[in-house]
């Protein structure tokens, strides 16, 4: 239909979807379809649906209206993610749609875009109910009542004494039930979580999580309310971090680039395979030295890839166990020692198994040797050997990586498949100077 | 501390925790010390701290308590979360237990629990906060004020007809700023999102997600209320849906099984290398008509490895982006030809890029061969066939899984490397052959 680029027919056939499905829709689209599509919406539901849109795809869209239109768009919507949006746009482009903004709006806009991308400062709402902790209930559910700026989301009202300090925290549920003549101090919640515009997000999600809260309140060192995170954003935050943790283990870049874009494909991917170039070359130079045993029983290439494939799996097995583990907080990171060697054991056991169903179905294959129960050996041996150093590397790398405060998931795959590649086939190869008497 | 057992210090130093930080604790303890630990606590807090704990291992806590006391703690709990630990208690223990509530409850927890465990049936809260919609906004004021068996995250009101049918929403800021002679049904909202017991837990995620809900209401096939799935479930299903993919997707299980628990390991692991160990076995046999070509150039043998490799970590790339993209919806499934297409592409590229420089690190590597030229060109084509290969199976299958309605998520990762390793050196030795004039 869109296609077809008949105006009226794509008119009549948004006026049955919602915005969330429309913004799904144009988050796929090419550009021109996109404007074409943005178009023919009534401008009333324009914010709405921008709103609903992939940052990164609204920001594109954005920065191809005229300045003043875009600027009005994004008066229409909620600060933080009108801030999400321009922090994408080109900076030149931002410029000119800041001026169309009045200079109090563009400043708060800029403070808001100041914070780090991934912090509490940068997803939180500045939109916040605040009241003063010695007013009454009756009071304060009348300010509610009367507000006109009252933000979207609210479920809590935040409590802050005379140096507008954040005291306490009241659901607006516990306002409703509470007596009209009781000061907000004697309800008020004390113990409250709250975190600073610095605070990591992934950190800001695990609060939320952990206490189950609708909403976080973000606060200055002086414990001055900035704003609030909320429970939507808070949800695309864990969102976000699981892919972002998916694609950097297996070494596909940070985030889903857009799946059309050939050279942002090409430049996100190009630097991880890196690692596993580099590592095929040191695999190659330190595998030399055995051209001579190559030569004397050319089945043991045969078994190369299955000794450093299982070999990779284990490897990839753990270190994906450890690494989501360290990430939802299932791993025991005081007891490092014990968990590698339970990985060690268990890469040494699936190793045997394993090892000796392939060394049995070998001769079948019609893997010639002149030795073939020696051969056997090596192929088991060398399997439980590859398997046992993949454990350990697999499990080890992204626990001391934690320890050193490095991000586990950077490219624990690629970089334990090649580590294992070079330990487990030298380890198979020296196996097999030794037990089937050839010289390397 | 809990090591020396000193039950006074532990009790101390719980005094000092709050029961989420407890909780975190118990669900890394061995089973004797959290019973030392949960005996220690005062009888009050212990609902608190099972609720917040890990249902597996509470399950476990709780099948090693008397079934009074079980029956007892699990009273002081939400329905849900008590429905979720009970689930996870062995079926005899689940009786004994049982036996302790009146028939009514017993009754209600056995439906809640007979839902399929990953559906809204199975998550949601039976506890719903549901009014006639004939009711006015003061006397509905009046019934959350009164009620005592609020739940306890109440955010919306339900409304219902007099067939107990849902009819709309209306949040308690609404409630809080309509006039109080009105009509719920006249402020209501009734376009509102709402699942069945059936529906996926992943689907319900989704929809908070996109239409930032703090709850769904969950209706039978009559629009019947039956309970509402609240956002601190719905955060917990995101998690759980993303550390599944992610361990799916490296063959190591579907959920983070007990780290300490060495059988439930090697159970969880085993049958995912069984792919990798038949694959393995098909390589050697698929490559064994190559031993004559092996024993003329056994420099050969020493890139299968960096040819293997770089093509499983591609596919790996491919398989990865797709896997995840089809979980939170970038991929664009209508246009799967023209992905696979751009995928291949971008393999065929990179292993032009890395290809040409491995073959021209080569010969400084003193992988030697009577024919170094052709060689290097067995080499650089050798590895864009295989990335290009890797590229294609793992953009495909994933889609062709989803188009078949398959879990794509399912060994994406085993399969993907084992099928390159088999047709990535297929096409490599079958190249050698070619180039190097060696016969097979």
């Amino acid at each position: 239909m869109v296609h077809a680029g008949d105006p009226r027919r794509v008119a009549r056939a948004l006026a049955r979807l919602d915005a969330v499905h429309i913004a799904g829709y144009l988050d796929n689209f090419e550009p021109h379809e996109q404007d074409l599509v943005f178009q023919a919406l009534p401008a009333e539901r324009r914010p709405h649906v921008l709103a609903a849109m992939r940052y990164e795809v609204a920001a594109d869209l954005i920065g191809r209206r005229a300045p003043e239109e875009a600027a009005g768009l994004l008066g229409d919507l909620q600060e933080d993610d009108a801030a999400d949006i321009l922090g994408r746009v080109d900076e030149a482009r931002l410029r000119e749609i800041l001026a169309h903004y009045d200079v109090e709006d563009a400043h708060a806009l800029e403070e808001l875009m100041a914070y780090g991308e991934r912090t509490a400062g940068g997803i939180m709402s500045p939109d916040v109910f605040s009241i003063h902790h010695d007013v009454t209930i009756a009071e304060a559910t009348r300010m509610v009542q009367t507000a006109d700026d009252l933000p979207q989301h609210v479920h809590y009202l935040y409590v802050v004494d005379e140096h507008d300090r954040l005291v306490g925290v009241i659901g607006l549920r516990q306002l409703v039930r509470s007596k009209p003549d009781m000061p907000i101090h004697a309800v008020m919640t004390t113990e409250l979580v709250s975190v600073t515009a610095e605070t990591d997000q992934e950190k800001v999600a695990e609060l939320a999580s952990r206490y189950d809260l609708v909403g976080i309140p973000v606060v200055d060192d002086q414990r001055r309310l900035l704003g609030v995170v909320t429970i939507d954003d808070i949800l695309d935050v864990v969102r976000e971090e699981a892919t972002e943790d998916i694609l950097k283990m297996a070494g596909a870049g940070q985030m889903l680039v857009e799946t059309r874009n050939f050279s942002a494909s090409f430049r996100a991917r190009m630097p991880w395979l890196l690692a596993a170039a580099a590592g095929g070359l040191l695999v190659a130079a330190s595998l030399q030295g055995f051209e001579g045993a190559l030569q004397a029983v050319p089945a043991l290439a045969l078994f190369m890839p299955v000794v450093a494939g299982m070999g990779g799996n284990v490897g990839t097995q753990s270190s994906t166990i450890v690494v989501r583990g360290l990430a939802v907080g299932y791993v025991e990171t005081n007891r490092l020692g014990r968990l590698v060697l339970r990985e060690v054991a268990l890469g040494a056991s699936l190793g045997a198994l394993y090892g000796v169903g392939i060394a049995v179905a070998a001769p079948f294959l019609g893997a010639t040797s002149s030795d073939p129960v020696h051969l056997g050996a090596v192929i088991t041996l060398g399997m439980m050997g590859s398997m046992m150093i993949a454990a350990a590397v697999g499990t080890s790398v992204p626990l001391l990586m934690n320890r050193l405060n490095i991000d586990p998931a950077v490219a624990t795959g690629p970089f334990v498949t090649t580590s294992v590649d070079i330990l487990g086939l030298l380890f198979y190869f020296w196996l097999a100077t030794v037990l089937l008497g050839i010289s390397g």
